[in-house]
């Protein structure tokens, strides 16, 4: 169910690469690199989870500088709960592309996805740096979304452009996703690219701020990965006056359209999924209500289950509900699926299969909960759960 | 999988029938009645989601009392989400049992299972009442086993016997589980007997303190449940002395067995399970810790489905240990599967194989963590995740 798909734009001063250096993966490309080529401001945001990849631990600890030049990123090993050994891989990677690009060390940063436990194939990765450093090319990015796909089935990425004065600017971004995939950090990876000028200090307050309304609030599986990673650059490539106060709302709708894109095209090839889900609950006495209904559903197997079945079987709506810790009262929930009303004072109008076909024939299912209780809501994307997710999971090591 | 199965003792001074009501399962009996001779102390635990089933909110209240006489159940239908409707049929249902019972309606406990949403068919439900009063006999446990069953594909049962002074007293319990558990609750239902004499509050007491460390300690899917209701009968019928402090060890170990006993078949017959899985954490700071710990990794479905094929991954059992919120540092982590070393100081051992053929072989998987941060455990029983459990929730209603 690829969404529909949009121009990839290039922002300027941006050069990339990609190389096959067989990490785990045959016949595809496995490496890539991003290229800035003037110092640009960086930021980042990370998986939570207490166990992180080597590569997490050193880019968290180079993004307080603030400034950075390069990404290099892998698919097919995790270099998580690798020791030592895995940091010692990471680091010998990132001094030897610091020597071939001739920009500080502290300028390179890393990000890895893939399996967990295993040793990088470092000497393999270590020859592929010499393709990537001679093969930057300004078109590329659409090669990075590919080589950083692990069981994603499409590569995922989404371009806009706006206005700083009367110069325009680009923002455009790549993740993969595909499983592992819940808040926080939600996405595997995602690396977004712009030409305008921020400041560290803004181009961080907007990635949180985007961040918790998109990545975080998208799950497959509930699984949060050890190697979480997003990783926005500004370069000022494009000449534009520097993003203060006066343009800090345009940029951050421009965030959000990308993230946002890019949220609804990792839930909706969340592994094995036939469908988008979009859980919107409203009415909710509290955000925090909200947002802990909306992940329950989300999260609830029976509720994906029904889904996949094509089920408007709203009792197991109802009882993640009612187990998520919100603050409601039956007699006032009202629940629609795809605009389809099937309960209201919490009973059942009896439009079940109705709502059924609704979701047999569409390609997105938008379940909305109204609680009748305050004001405030929240929008969870996840996807239906298949026989398909059982089978990528059950043999992905094998 | 069955698990070994022991003989079903029946306690003195109950009788037991069941009857074809034809809620929503063709060919099978689907109402069932226990009934004490004599008034038993009782004591129940349920659900603690918000949403309740009309049957949970009857029953509770009714226990205030702390005495009982008969427990009337069904399967095929929750009556969850049923409105005031959904009350007013229970009640029917109740007021029409205790008179043909010759006891105060206030006696009648009742458990519902089944689909949630759809009114009870109440008047065949009450057609079948006479069949299940007149048909009362001693033997008849395991059909109540049995027509309390959804979609669980074995019936389940354990029954035990301890001396109070010189007198026997026997204790047997009902349950049924497969889909839709997790705790609090753990099971949908389960009915507990004995002849043994206790006042209601130590009946109680023990109840609670067993049921937190065995039916609150499995889960197949996480989902919680708007009907789990445990009930526990002691009628004195054995003669035996009452179990002051005296006795309340063995009652406890007693009762103990039998929960925990019903708690593995439970988790063994998870919807679509092939493999009972054991998850035991131990060396934790606190006894928080380790359940924490536990229970996200029992409801990790990439642990889950890598336990289905046989995969011995612990890289998604440590990347679901980072993020339950257990303290722990990774380098002092160990983990067994089947007493295969695959993880010590963080790492792997190399043994992956070795652990993988041992889940192949055995019907029980155990991964045993250990945190090495202190001296609390925490155990749960889960059941891997199968093409079977999707199949089965994607098609239940249909």
């Amino acid at each position: 169910m690829p969404l529909k798909k949009n121009e990839l734009l290039i922002p300027r001063g941006y050069l990339f690469s990609t190389a096959r250096a067989g990490i785990k993966y045959q016949g595809r490309d496995d490496m890539g690199l991003i290229f800035s080529e003037r110092p640009a401001a960086v930021a980042g945001v990370f998986t939570r989870n207490r166990v992180k990849a080597a590569p997490v631990v050193i880019t968290r600890r180079r993004l307080q500088r603030g400034t950075g030049r390069a990404i290099l990123v892998n698919s097919g090993n995790a270099n998580a709960c690798t020791g030592e050994q895995g940091f010692r891989d990471a680091l010998l990677l990132s001094r030897e592309l610091s020597r071939r690009l001739n920009i500080r060390e502290g300028e390179v940063l890393l990000a890895s996805t893939g399996v967990i436990g295993t040793p990088l194939p470092v000497d393999r990765m270590r020859n592929a740096l010499s393709e990537l450093t001679d093969g930057l090319k300004r078109e590329g990015l659409k090669a990075i979304a590919r080589a950083i796909m692990t069981t994603d089935t499409f590569e995922k990425y989404y371009s806009t452009r706006f206005r700083v004065g009367k110069t325009d600017v680009t923002l455009s971004g790549v993740a993969k996703g595909a499983g592992m995939i819940a808040p926080q950090m939600a996405t595997m990876l995602s690396f977004v690219l712009t030409d305008a000028a921020l400041s560290p200090e803004t181009l961080k307050a907007a990635l949180k701020e985007v961040v918790d309304d998109t990545f975080n609030c998208i799950t497959v599986d509930g699984d949060m990965s050890t190697n979480d990673t997003v990783l926005i650059m500004a370069n000022a490539a494009s000449g534009a006056a520097s993003i203060g106060k006066r343009y800090y709302r345009q940029f951050r709708d421009a965030l959000y359209e990308v993230l946002d894109s890019l949220s609804r095209m990792i839930a909706s090839d969340g592994e094995g999924a036939t469908r988008l889900v979009t859980i919107l609950v409203q009415e909710a006495k509290t955000r925090a209500d909200a947002k802990r209904a909306a992940l329950c559903i989300a999260n609830s197997p029976l509720v994906k289950t029904a889904v996949y079945g094509r089920d408007a079987n709203w009792g197991r709506i109802m009882a993640a509900l009612g187990r998520s810790g919100a603050r409601f009262r039956q007699e006032r929930v009202k629940i629609m699926i795809n605009n389809v009303e099937v309960v209201k004072g919490g009973l059942s109008t009896g439009r079940d299969d109705e709502a059924g076909r609704s979701m047999e024939e569409n390609e997105e299912v938008v379940i909305h909960i109204s609680l009748g209780e305050g004001k405030e809501s929240s929008r969870v994307y996840t996807c239906d759960l298949t026989e398909e997710y059982i089978r990528i999971n059950a043999e992905y090591r094998t």
